[in-house]
Protein backbone atom coordinates (compact mmCIF):
# COMPACT_ATOMS: atom_id res chain seq x y z
CA UNK A 1 0.00 0.00 0.00
CA UNK A 2 2.51 2.20 0.73
CA UNK A 3 4.72 1.25 -1.81
CA UNK A 4 1.45 1.79 -4.17
CA UNK A 5 1.50 5.37 -2.90
CA UNK A 6 5.39 6.15 -3.39
CA UNK A 7 4.85 5.16 -6.81
CA UNK A 8 2.18 7.77 -7.42
CA UNK A 9 4.20 10.53 -6.13
CA UNK A 10 6.91 12.00 -8.10
CA UNK A 11 8.11 14.58 -5.64
CA UNK A 12 7.96 15.02 -1.66
CA UNK A 13 6.78 18.82 -2.87
CA UNK A 14 4.96 20.36 0.37
CA UNK A 15 3.59 24.10 0.66
CA UNK A 16 3.02 24.72 4.45
CA UNK A 17 0.05 27.58 5.06
CA UNK A 18 1.15 29.40 8.65
CA UNK A 19 -1.10 32.08 9.77
CA UNK A 20 -0.69 30.65 13.75
CA UNK A 21 1.16 32.86 16.70
CA UNK A 22 0.70 29.22 18.64
CA UNK A 23 3.73 28.05 19.94
CA UNK A 24 2.72 24.48 19.51
CA UNK A 25 2.58 25.56 16.20
CA UNK A 26 5.66 26.81 16.11
CA UNK A 27 6.81 23.87 17.27
CA UNK A 28 5.43 21.20 15.02
CA UNK A 29 6.17 23.26 11.86
CA UNK A 30 9.58 22.89 12.34
CA UNK A 31 9.92 19.35 13.90
CA UNK A 32 7.55 18.36 10.60
CA UNK A 33 10.20 19.55 8.41
CA UNK A 34 12.73 17.72 10.48
CA UNK A 35 11.23 14.65 10.42
CA UNK A 36 10.55 14.52 6.52
CA UNK A 37 13.72 16.10 5.61
CA UNK A 38 15.09 13.09 7.82
CA UNK A 39 13.51 10.17 5.46
CA UNK A 40 13.34 11.93 2.48
CA UNK A 41 16.27 14.33 1.71
CA UNK A 42 15.28 15.82 -1.43
CA UNK A 43 12.02 17.16 -0.53
CA UNK A 44 10.95 20.60 -1.23
CA UNK A 45 9.75 22.19 1.53
CA UNK A 46 8.48 26.31 2.15
CA UNK A 47 6.85 27.17 4.69
CA UNK A 48 4.48 30.93 3.78
CA UNK A 49 3.85 32.75 6.97
CA UNK A 50 1.46 35.50 6.96
CA UNK A 51 -1.72 36.96 9.05
CA UNK A 52 -1.04 35.85 12.77
CA UNK A 53 2.06 33.74 11.57
CA UNK A 54 4.43 36.58 11.52
CA UNK A 55 5.82 36.17 14.85
CA UNK A 56 7.75 33.09 13.80
CA UNK A 57 9.75 34.77 11.47
CA UNK A 58 10.73 37.65 13.58
CA UNK A 59 13.96 37.72 15.57
CA UNK A 60 13.62 37.93 19.73
CA UNK A 61 9.69 36.67 18.82
CA UNK A 62 10.15 33.46 16.97
CA UNK A 63 10.64 30.32 19.62
CA UNK A 64 12.15 28.76 16.90
CA UNK A 65 14.79 31.08 15.54
CA UNK A 66 17.41 28.98 15.95
CA UNK A 67 15.70 26.39 14.47
CA UNK A 68 14.40 27.88 11.29
CA UNK A 69 17.61 29.44 10.94
CA UNK A 70 19.46 26.13 10.75
CA UNK A 71 16.58 24.53 8.29
CA UNK A 72 16.75 27.71 5.75
CA UNK A 73 20.76 27.39 6.18
CA UNK A 74 21.16 23.71 5.55
CA UNK A 75 18.46 24.30 2.88
CA UNK A 76 15.87 21.96 4.52
CA UNK A 77 13.18 24.39 3.33
CA UNK A 78 12.85 28.00 2.33
CA UNK A 79 10.37 30.14 5.15
CA UNK A 80 8.22 33.00 3.14
CA UNK A 81 7.11 36.02 4.96
CA UNK A 82 3.77 38.15 3.10
CA UNK A 83 5.14 41.86 2.62
CA UNK A 84 1.63 43.00 3.27
CA UNK A 85 1.89 41.57 7.12
CA UNK A 86 4.96 42.87 7.48
CA UNK A 87 4.03 46.49 6.68
CA UNK A 88 0.66 46.09 8.35
CA UNK A 89 3.15 44.88 11.58
CA UNK A 90 5.22 47.61 10.66
CA UNK A 91 8.30 45.05 10.92
CA UNK A 92 11.41 45.81 8.48
CA UNK A 93 13.01 42.76 6.96
CA UNK A 94 15.84 43.66 8.85
CA UNK A 95 13.85 42.20 11.76
CA UNK A 96 13.44 38.67 10.17
CA UNK A 97 14.99 35.59 11.40
CA UNK A 98 18.06 35.63 9.13
CA UNK A 99 17.19 33.88 5.95
CA UNK A 100 13.32 34.26 5.82
CA UNK A 101 12.62 35.57 2.36
CA UNK A 102 10.32 38.26 1.63
CA UNK A 103 7.31 37.53 -0.69
CA UNK A 104 4.54 40.30 -2.17
CA UNK A 105 1.86 38.27 -1.05
CA UNK A 106 1.45 35.28 1.11
CA UNK A 107 -1.71 33.72 -0.17
CA UNK A 108 -0.59 34.14 -4.03
CA UNK A 109 2.49 32.75 -3.49
CA UNK A 110 0.65 29.47 -1.68
CA UNK A 111 -1.68 29.31 -4.59
CA UNK A 112 1.34 29.31 -6.94
CA UNK A 113 2.68 26.66 -5.43
CA UNK A 114 -0.77 25.01 -5.37
CA UNK A 115 -1.10 25.22 -9.32
CA UNK A 116 2.74 23.93 -9.92
CA UNK A 117 1.29 20.81 -8.22
CA UNK A 118 2.92 21.21 -4.87
CA UNK A 119 0.67 19.61 -1.78
CA UNK A 120 -0.64 22.15 0.70
CA UNK A 121 -0.47 21.66 4.73
CA UNK A 122 -2.49 23.71 6.81
CA UNK A 123 -0.74 24.48 10.17
CA UNK A 124 -3.48 24.30 12.72
CA UNK A 125 -3.97 22.32 15.92
CA UNK B 1 11.42 35.50 -8.58
CA UNK B 2 7.86 37.13 -8.23
CA UNK B 3 7.43 38.00 -12.27
CA UNK B 4 7.96 34.30 -12.54
CA UNK B 5 5.68 32.71 -10.23
CA UNK B 6 3.05 35.40 -11.71
CA UNK B 7 3.10 33.74 -14.99
CA UNK B 8 2.91 30.08 -13.99
CA UNK B 9 -0.84 31.25 -11.95
CA UNK B 10 -3.38 31.95 -14.85
CA UNK B 11 -5.62 33.73 -12.66
CA UNK B 12 -5.73 34.46 -9.09
CA UNK B 13 -9.12 32.44 -7.54
CA UNK B 14 -9.09 30.92 -4.42
CA UNK B 15 -11.80 29.09 -2.25
CA UNK B 16 -11.51 29.92 1.44
CA UNK B 17 -12.74 27.36 4.38
CA UNK B 18 -14.46 28.98 6.82
CA UNK B 19 -15.68 26.97 9.77
CA UNK B 20 -14.27 29.49 12.60
CA UNK B 21 -16.27 31.78 14.59
CA UNK B 22 -13.68 33.15 15.89
CA UNK B 23 -13.83 37.05 15.40
CA UNK B 24 -10.06 37.32 14.67
CA UNK B 25 -10.66 34.81 11.85
CA UNK B 26 -13.79 36.58 10.85
CA UNK B 27 -11.84 39.88 10.79
CA UNK B 28 -9.01 38.04 8.77
CA UNK B 29 -10.72 36.46 5.76
CA UNK B 30 -12.23 39.96 5.00
CA UNK B 31 -9.10 41.64 5.21
CA UNK B 32 -7.74 39.72 2.89
CA UNK B 33 -10.43 39.78 0.42
CA UNK B 34 -9.65 43.30 0.30
CA UNK B 35 -5.87 43.38 0.31
CA UNK B 36 -6.33 41.02 -3.22
CA UNK B 37 -8.96 42.32 -4.85
CA UNK B 38 -7.10 45.86 -3.86
CA UNK B 39 -4.16 44.08 -6.14
CA UNK B 40 -6.11 41.82 -8.98
CA UNK B 41 -9.19 43.49 -9.62
CA UNK B 42 -10.21 40.33 -11.20
CA UNK B 43 -9.13 37.83 -8.66
CA UNK B 44 -12.22 35.12 -7.90
CA UNK B 45 -12.64 34.51 -4.63
CA UNK B 46 -15.11 32.72 -2.72
CA UNK B 47 -15.68 31.89 0.89
CA UNK B 48 -17.15 28.37 1.96
CA UNK B 49 -18.61 28.94 5.28
CA UNK B 50 -20.00 25.99 7.28
CA UNK B 51 -19.85 24.14 10.85
CA UNK B 52 -18.73 26.25 13.64
CA UNK B 53 -18.14 29.19 10.70
CA UNK B 54 -21.50 29.93 10.22
CA UNK B 55 -21.93 33.08 12.68
CA UNK B 56 -19.81 35.44 9.91
CA UNK B 57 -22.75 34.59 7.37
CA UNK B 58 -25.28 35.40 10.16
CA UNK B 59 -27.47 38.76 10.55
CA UNK B 60 -26.56 40.58 14.39
CA UNK B 61 -23.94 37.24 15.23
CA UNK B 62 -21.38 39.01 12.36
CA UNK B 63 -18.59 41.08 13.31
CA UNK B 64 -18.12 41.77 9.84
CA UNK B 65 -21.38 41.93 8.70
CA UNK B 66 -21.15 45.30 7.05
CA UNK B 67 -17.77 44.40 5.26
CA UNK B 68 -19.26 41.41 3.86
CA UNK B 69 -22.31 42.80 2.41
CA UNK B 70 -20.62 45.70 0.85
CA UNK B 71 -17.94 42.80 -0.57
CA UNK B 72 -20.77 40.96 -1.77
CA UNK B 73 -22.48 44.25 -3.62
CA UNK B 74 -19.22 45.03 -5.08
CA UNK B 75 -18.20 42.03 -6.62
CA UNK B 76 -15.38 41.52 -4.87
CA UNK B 77 -15.89 37.90 -3.20
CA UNK B 78 -18.86 35.20 -2.72
CA UNK B 79 -19.99 33.99 0.41
CA UNK B 80 -21.45 30.38 0.40
CA UNK B 81 -23.08 28.98 3.56
CA UNK B 82 -23.70 25.28 3.94
CA UNK B 83 -27.53 24.28 3.58
CA UNK B 84 -26.99 21.32 6.46
CA UNK B 85 -24.81 23.77 8.32
CA UNK B 86 -28.37 26.07 8.49
CA UNK B 87 -30.34 23.61 9.33
CA UNK B 88 -28.74 22.07 12.14
CA UNK B 89 -28.40 25.55 13.60
CA UNK B 90 -32.49 26.39 13.24
CA UNK B 91 -31.05 29.35 11.14
CA UNK B 92 -33.54 30.36 8.11
CA UNK B 93 -32.28 31.80 5.11
CA UNK B 94 -33.64 35.31 5.50
CA UNK B 95 -31.33 35.54 8.83
CA UNK B 96 -28.66 35.38 6.12
CA UNK B 97 -26.21 38.88 5.85
CA UNK B 98 -27.94 40.00 2.53
CA UNK B 99 -26.13 38.87 -0.46
CA UNK B 100 -24.50 35.41 0.93
CA UNK B 101 -25.54 32.46 -0.93
CA UNK B 102 -26.51 28.95 0.38
CA UNK B 103 -24.96 25.81 -1.00
CA UNK B 104 -26.41 22.35 -0.56
CA UNK B 105 -23.09 20.90 1.04
CA UNK B 106 -20.16 23.11 1.65
CA UNK B 107 -17.63 20.19 1.85
CA UNK B 108 -18.34 19.61 -1.69
CA UNK B 109 -18.69 22.99 -2.98
CA UNK B 110 -15.04 23.54 -1.89
CA UNK B 111 -13.74 20.47 -3.25
CA UNK B 112 -15.62 20.86 -6.48
CA UNK B 113 -13.52 24.31 -6.74
CA UNK B 114 -10.52 22.64 -5.83
CA UNK B 115 -11.05 20.17 -8.76
CA UNK B 116 -11.35 23.20 -10.85
CA UNK B 117 -8.17 24.45 -10.47
CA UNK B 118 -8.97 26.84 -7.49
CA UNK B 119 -6.19 27.43 -4.61
CA UNK B 120 -7.82 26.83 -1.22
CA UNK B 121 -6.66 28.17 1.97
CA UNK B 122 -8.24 27.41 5.51
CA UNK B 123 -8.87 30.39 7.32
CA UNK B 124 -7.54 29.44 10.94
CA UNK B 125 -5.03 31.10 13.34
CA UNK C 1 -26.11 25.71 -10.18
CA UNK C 2 -25.88 22.89 -7.25
CA UNK C 3 -26.15 20.25 -10.57
CA UNK C 4 -23.18 22.29 -12.58
CA UNK C 5 -20.95 21.72 -9.81
CA UNK C 6 -21.73 18.10 -9.70
CA UNK C 7 -21.20 17.46 -13.45
CA UNK C 8 -17.97 19.17 -12.95
CA UNK C 9 -17.02 16.75 -9.74
CA UNK C 10 -16.69 13.20 -11.01
CA UNK C 11 -15.89 11.76 -7.35
CA UNK C 12 -16.39 13.06 -4.11
CA UNK C 13 -13.27 12.38 -2.34
CA UNK C 14 -12.09 14.00 0.69
CA UNK C 15 -8.71 13.97 2.45
CA UNK C 16 -9.28 14.81 5.73
CA UNK C 17 -6.14 16.77 7.81
CA UNK C 18 -6.83 15.87 11.64
CA UNK C 19 -3.41 17.48 13.66
CA UNK C 20 -6.20 18.76 16.49
CA UNK C 21 -7.12 17.45 19.50
CA UNK C 22 -9.95 19.64 19.88
CA UNK C 23 -13.42 18.00 20.97
CA UNK C 24 -14.83 20.19 18.78
CA UNK C 25 -13.06 18.95 15.99
CA UNK C 26 -13.52 15.11 16.84
CA UNK C 27 -17.28 15.49 16.84
CA UNK C 28 -17.31 17.63 13.43
CA UNK C 29 -15.09 15.35 11.57
CA UNK C 30 -17.45 11.98 12.60
CA UNK C 31 -20.78 14.29 11.83
CA UNK C 32 -19.45 15.31 8.14
CA UNK C 33 -18.85 11.82 7.53
CA UNK C 34 -22.55 10.94 8.41
CA UNK C 35 -23.75 13.59 6.43
CA UNK C 36 -21.28 12.79 3.62
CA UNK C 37 -21.92 9.59 3.41
CA UNK C 38 -25.48 9.58 4.08
CA UNK C 39 -26.03 11.90 0.63
CA UNK C 40 -23.07 10.08 -1.22
CA UNK C 41 -23.12 6.39 -0.40
CA UNK C 42 -19.72 6.15 -2.99
CA UNK C 43 -17.89 8.84 -1.24
CA UNK C 44 -14.21 7.99 -0.50
CA UNK C 45 -13.29 9.48 2.64
CA UNK C 46 -9.97 9.33 4.65
CA UNK C 47 -9.25 11.05 7.68
CA UNK C 48 -5.35 11.21 8.02
CA UNK C 49 -4.57 11.84 11.64
CA UNK C 50 -1.28 13.14 13.05
CA UNK C 51 0.67 15.50 15.49
CA UNK C 52 -1.75 16.49 17.96
CA UNK C 53 -4.80 14.96 16.04
CA UNK C 54 -3.82 11.58 18.12
CA UNK C 55 -6.07 11.25 20.48
CA UNK C 56 -8.86 10.85 18.01
CA UNK C 57 -7.32 7.11 17.07
CA UNK C 58 -6.83 6.11 20.87
CA UNK C 59 -9.12 3.77 22.96
CA UNK C 60 -9.90 5.55 26.21
CA UNK C 61 -8.90 8.87 24.83
CA UNK C 62 -10.89 9.41 21.81
CA UNK C 63 -14.50 11.25 22.44
CA UNK C 64 -15.96 9.67 19.27
CA UNK C 65 -14.26 5.88 19.73
CA UNK C 66 -17.35 4.26 18.96
CA UNK C 67 -18.13 6.56 16.15
CA UNK C 68 -14.89 6.02 14.54
CA UNK C 69 -15.40 2.24 14.88
CA UNK C 70 -18.60 1.97 13.14
CA UNK C 71 -17.60 4.19 10.23
CA UNK C 72 -15.03 2.06 9.80
CA UNK C 73 -16.95 -1.33 10.09
CA UNK C 74 -19.47 0.06 7.56
CA UNK C 75 -16.25 1.48 5.10
CA UNK C 76 -17.97 4.95 5.20
CA UNK C 77 -14.19 6.54 6.06
CA UNK C 78 -11.27 5.06 6.74
CA UNK C 79 -8.85 6.64 9.27
CA UNK C 80 -4.78 6.64 8.94
CA UNK C 81 -2.65 7.72 11.67
CA UNK C 82 1.10 8.45 11.51
CA UNK C 83 3.74 5.77 12.12
CA UNK C 84 6.06 8.85 13.27
CA UNK C 85 3.60 10.21 15.61
CA UNK C 86 2.75 7.25 17.51
CA UNK C 87 6.41 6.57 17.97
CA UNK C 88 6.83 10.20 19.51
CA UNK C 89 3.60 9.65 22.03
CA UNK C 90 4.92 5.77 22.64
CA UNK C 91 1.06 4.45 21.04
CA UNK C 92 1.48 0.84 20.30
CA UNK C 93 -0.84 0.43 17.27
CA UNK C 94 -2.62 -2.41 19.66
CA UNK C 95 -3.71 0.73 21.86
CA UNK C 96 -5.65 2.31 18.56
CA UNK C 97 -9.33 2.10 17.88
CA UNK C 98 -10.00 -1.12 15.32
CA UNK C 99 -10.45 -0.75 12.21
CA UNK C 100 -7.81 2.03 12.35
CA UNK C 101 -4.51 1.93 9.78
CA UNK C 102 -1.30 3.04 10.75
CA UNK C 103 0.78 5.03 7.98
CA UNK C 104 4.74 5.59 7.94
CA UNK C 105 3.73 9.22 7.27
CA UNK C 106 1.08 11.45 7.81
CA UNK C 107 1.64 14.39 5.90
CA UNK C 108 3.19 12.31 2.64
CA UNK C 109 -0.73 10.20 2.79
CA UNK C 110 -2.06 13.49 2.65
CA UNK C 111 -0.10 15.06 -0.45
CA UNK C 112 -0.44 11.44 -1.99
CA UNK C 113 -4.13 12.15 -2.03
CA UNK C 114 -4.18 14.90 -3.50
CA UNK C 115 -1.88 14.51 -5.63
CA UNK C 116 -4.16 12.02 -6.76
CA UNK C 117 -7.13 14.18 -6.88
CA UNK C 118 -8.60 13.98 -3.81
CA UNK C 119 -10.37 17.15 -2.70
CA UNK C 120 -8.52 18.17 0.87
CA UNK C 121 -10.36 19.75 3.74
CA UNK C 122 -8.43 20.67 6.51
CA UNK C 123 -10.34 19.84 10.12
CA UNK C 124 -10.51 23.19 12.36
CA UNK C 125 -12.50 25.93 13.89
Amino acid sequence: MSSFVNAQVKDYKVVFDMSSRDTINQQAIVREIGLITGASPDAKLEVVIYGQGLDLAVKDRSTQQAAVQKLIADKKASFKVCAMTLKRNNIDPSQLVPGVEVVPDGIYEIISKQQEGWGYIKVAH
